[in-house]
């Protein structure tokens, strides 16, 4: 009971983010939208703040799931694509508006920004760990720059120039930069 | 007169933002940080938001000069530290707070992130053309997604992840990135 509220706390905060933004994430608001009393949710995080980092737990966890595809060059596709799907979608909407709103809150920012970062290292990692395997990667390559740059052209895109996130700049990063970058010896 | 009182009152604006973020630029702070009355500003904008558009006319404007440094990989350094000189120093620090603040707000937004992205693009092009004028790039490569991904990492650093804007991922980002994709045929 207490875990399917909570994960309804947390879908109805995403929910009002993406909506209204972070101006209009109220604890009325979430507790409207989640269907509880305001005291339920007061029982269980103090502040607007505490709620929010509770919930960044849940947000970006889509991109843990890399399928195996048989071969670096798919798993990248799929790896990225999630990245755009979820900047594109709901949560992708509340991050943003998130994002912006404690970019001048050095503790909340951190909070923030720790979970979903933390589930790109280990999805990178998967995928990079499988193409080493397969033998399609050199083993211990220096690597932080392509971890980097994928998430970094589609992040400029999503908060800051507006141009379209899709399968062209998707394929664009893993034939013309990600695949010679990881592939080179 | 008119014109050095504008400077004054845009390195208020900057100034103010650097110091406070969004939330602590009023009227009455850039009018006291500029040494003039609130009156004078008011004659002259309507409202913080029209303020706020007109002075991102001066941030990024360093970034326009690009010195010619006889090669393709010093202009390269050259325009990336640039890049980094800007967005760690108060001119960043402002623009940082705005990009926060207008996340939400897609007029506010378009006109504050469309000077940089076009004096971006204008040094860009400039150290292109140098390029392929000294043939070290052919002319007409495809270079869409090579114009993006130096400042996608830079920003990415700053406004996101919080990793070190610094030397190291200049030197990575030109030598490992750009060059190579710059250069292939």
């Amino acid at each position: 009971m207490d875990a399917s509220r909570d994960a309804a706390i947390a879908s109805a905060v995403l929910e009002v983010l993406g909506r209204t933004g972070y101006a209009g994430l109220t604890m009325d608001a979430v507790a409207l939208a989640a269907g509880v009393g305001k005291a339920t949710i007061y029982r269980r995080w103090s502040s607007k703040a505490e709620l929010l980092l509770s919930v960044m737990d849940v947000v970006g966890a889509p991109v843990l799931e890399v399928p195996d595809t048989g071969g670096l060059r798919g798993d990248l596709v799929a790896l990225l694509s999630e990245v755009v799907e979820l900047f594109g979608g709901p949560s992708g909407r509340a991050l943003r508006s998130l994002l912006g709103a404690v970019i001048d809150d050095p503790v909340l920012q951190e909070g923030c920004r720790r979970p979903p970062l933390a589930r790109w290292d280990a999805a990178w990692a998967a995928v990079l760990a499988r193409a080493v395997e397969r033998g399609e990667v050199p083993a211990g390559v220096g690597r932080s720059i392509a971890a980097e740059v994928g998430p970094a052209v589609l992040a400029l895109r999503w908060l800051v120039t507006g141009r379209p996130m899709d399968g062209t700049v998707v394929l664009d990063l893993i034939d013309r930069v990600l695949l010679p970058l990881l592939q080179r010896p």
